[in-house]
């Protein structure tokens, strides 16, 4: 592979942001390159494999079926899918008491969080009716004041700002929770398994996507383990500098996440508000935890996997088994607080506690997996961070008019620029594809 | 200058935080080299002069009687100080209303919330006895809820938020706000002239402090212009590769602002919680505008200079001009919302709205002044934003605690890690010798 050339276009990040741009891109006949940090592709989408043959989604895992662009690909490469293991009761520790679902009091507050969302226009959440008063306001402040009880609010913090948002309703306005509720069209469609964003699995793993993406572009477009250090770029067009050379375009797509995109160099450095943003949208701090059993024991005893908790540190678990698994995985998820105290214990203690939480969701047989794998993407060198950035309080009303905006020769891409499932796949998609468009309609 | 070296210490950024480190690491002995990614000492302080010689401070400026740190130094190089120009009446735009000095319902407000700062333990906020209630709720949130008058919570989101965190009370904590009144002493030291924080300026201006930093440290110990890209490190010591070349050293003090550390690239990459904390300290946004005069054309009308103002876009004024200065200087802060605003406007309509605001201020003559220089540090490539870095809600909580704890070989410095006068000179001065104190425990 030439180490210098000169494209039309280079796009920076092989995720599936990066990897539908590249689509696009070449569908228009430009001449692309993608260059890619890691020796891999798929950025936030991990599937690894057990000696076994066991499969692990280490990061994104799941589609659902009104994420239409994300679904579109799937059925482009014939990839099998299943559904996500539903039968049997879910399990709600509610305050340490045990429910098979959400109590009346989480419906209601649901259903008025929703109205809320719907007076948020997706595409500049800003305008919003009341941007100003929810932006100022954390969603965790809302929550305290609004007059639910705490363990409502302690719920709704953990289900919503962890396990949507994966962080704390601490960190996040009222604004960010709504908008992010909108974007996926309300809270159903985030929340639910069947029919919502939990829907489906992908035999293979999720990096089957991004692995065949890749594989559909022309020979040599992506280019593995070259991260990019410099950006030098004015009106006629860019130079990346990369680890392993440079390479010239005449538009750059950048498709990374926030946080790391404003971690690049640029010459000329770039304006103050296009800064500003990068440094308002934190990652989130989500871990994820996988427990291998040899069986899944848990649907004898007539549960499903699925949990949620306002107790330890765990908020969800769910059966992760792909069909013909070797062996079977229970996954579960620590947001927020619970995800930094975990952070802050070694190896052997994060496992004492998660096990010992596991095994009073799903008894004594929890308590002995055959294996406890982690992963820890706030380390990852090149992510920084799961499931997605969010504003930080304040951030929209100042900041969002320039999250998509170009940068004379400078396109922006990734999950947190989207409108439709945004810091899902399919928002990924949609913004590979709107930063093409950006592009295409300048060169063709 | 050799461009390869061993050293027992490497400093990064010769802003006041490391060229303190680096006069501690001297006076103990230990080999020391200062890399500064610009081609000037100083970090966010610099001083420029206008060609018939007026002065200009377009980064920090003051300091104050209870900064003994600096003080000290200033004392120390025999550095000539004037007291900030304060006869004449302050003028302060209340709503609309024009008073001379700040009202009663002001003077409550602040006095509750000196005595909430009191509350919070400055080396470690997050013990707070309300850390976890202050830390998930905007100080926006607070002001809109406390049952104030919507001028008083606009003045103090402005005057306070703005004026002493240069950013938005919409993008920090209750708790954040308390810690830094907190770490000053209170909110009479930070706001006041006389006595407080806007006390003293320094003549020749405030860069001449670390220019006599820099000279009195061992010949050939500050290289400039050199930007660190990365650092690998391990327990036996640290390789930092820069533009020019690179060094070896046994320990690191990284002294640049929390969001610049951040953008090194590390091997191995930082932990998660070091990563996680300094994703969550954006800078602050403020815009200073310098309006160069004839003369003080508002001291012959009974004023000093000074104003205060929740109308507009500018929130503080004050008379900069110094003793034996060839043309006057008023000079015209932005903060938060108001700065992004007129970051938006183009330099033509920046200058109308900011001349437009003075006259109204200072009548006429305040509408011509020979020159305006503004100058934006949020688009500056190696500061990018003052006055400081602030925690986002939540931060302190989940992240306060590894704000200072050393990675291994690599201790962090920076006024945004100071226990007293976090985000001033003096803060800055007390963390690279905390920093310091911390290499030469290991070395020597």
């Amino acid at each position: 592979m030439p180490r210098y050339g000169y494209y039309d276009a280079v796009v920076v990040g092989a995720g599936f942001a990066g990897l539908s741009a590249a689509h696009e891109l070449v569908r228009a006949g430009l001449s692309t390159r993608v260059l890619e940090a890691r020796p891999r592709v798929g950025g936030r989408v991990l599937t690894r494999y057990l000696p076994d043959g066991t499969q692990l989604d280490l990061g994104g895992q799941w589609i659902g079926p009104t994420q239409l662009n994300i679904t579109e690909l799937v059925h482009r490469y014939g990839i099998e899918t299943y559904p996500t293991p539903g039968e049997g009761a879910m399990i709600v520790d509610y305050g340490g008491e045990r429910l098979t679902g959400s109590p009346p009091e989480i419906a209601e507050l649901l259903a008025e969080i929703d109205a809320m969302a719907r007076q948020v226009p997706v595409a500049e959440p800003w305008n919003a009716p009341r941007a100003a008063e929810w932006d100022r306001r954390t969603f965790a402040s809302w929550l305290a004041d609004r007059g639910c009880s705490q363990v409502a609010a302690r719920f709704l913090d953990r289900v919503i700002s962890g396990g949507l948002l994966a962080g704390s309703a601490s960190e996040t306005s009222v604004l960010e929770t709504l908008f992010y509720i909108a974007s996926a069209g309300g809270v159903e469609p985030l929340l639910g398994y069947e029919g919502a964003a939990q829907d489906t699995r992908i035999v293979g793993g999720a990096q089957e996507i991004a692995n065949r993406m890749a594989a559909d572009l022309p020979a040599g477009t992506v280019h593995l383990s070259d991260p990019v250090l410099r950006i030098e770029h004015d009106g006629s067009g860019v130079r990346l500098v990369t680890r392993l050379g440079e390479q010239w375009a005449s538009r750059v797509i950048i498709a990374v996440p926030p946080m790391l995109a404003g971690r690049i160099q640029y010459d000329p450095p770039l304006p103050g508000l296009r800064e500003g943003a990068f440094q308002r949208m934190p990652a989130g701090t989500a871990l994820k935890v996988h427990a291998v059993y040899p069986e899944p024991f848990w649907r004898a005893d007539g549960f499903s996997g699925v949990a949620r908790s306002t107790s330890g540190v765990l908020t969800e678990t769910v059966d992760n088994t792909p069909p013909n698994s070797p062996r079977a995985v229970l996954t579960a998820f620590a947001y927020g607080e619970e995800a930094i105290l975990l952070r802050r214990r070694d190896a052997a203690e994060r496992r004492r506690i998660v096990l010992a939480q596991l095994g009073e969701l799903f008894g004594q047989r929890a308590l002995e997996p055959d294996e406890l794998v982690e992963f820890d993407w706030l380390a990852e060198e090149w992510t920084r961070g799961c499931f997605s950035g969010h504003f930080i309080p304040g951030g929209w009303t100042s900041f969002g008019a320039v999250l998509r905006a170009p940068v004379g020769t400078l396109h922006w891409a990734c999950t947190e620029t989207a409108v439709r499932w945004n810091g899902y796949f399919d928002g990924a998609v949609e913004s590979g594809r709107r930063a093409a468009d950006e592009v295409r309609a300048v060169l063709t």
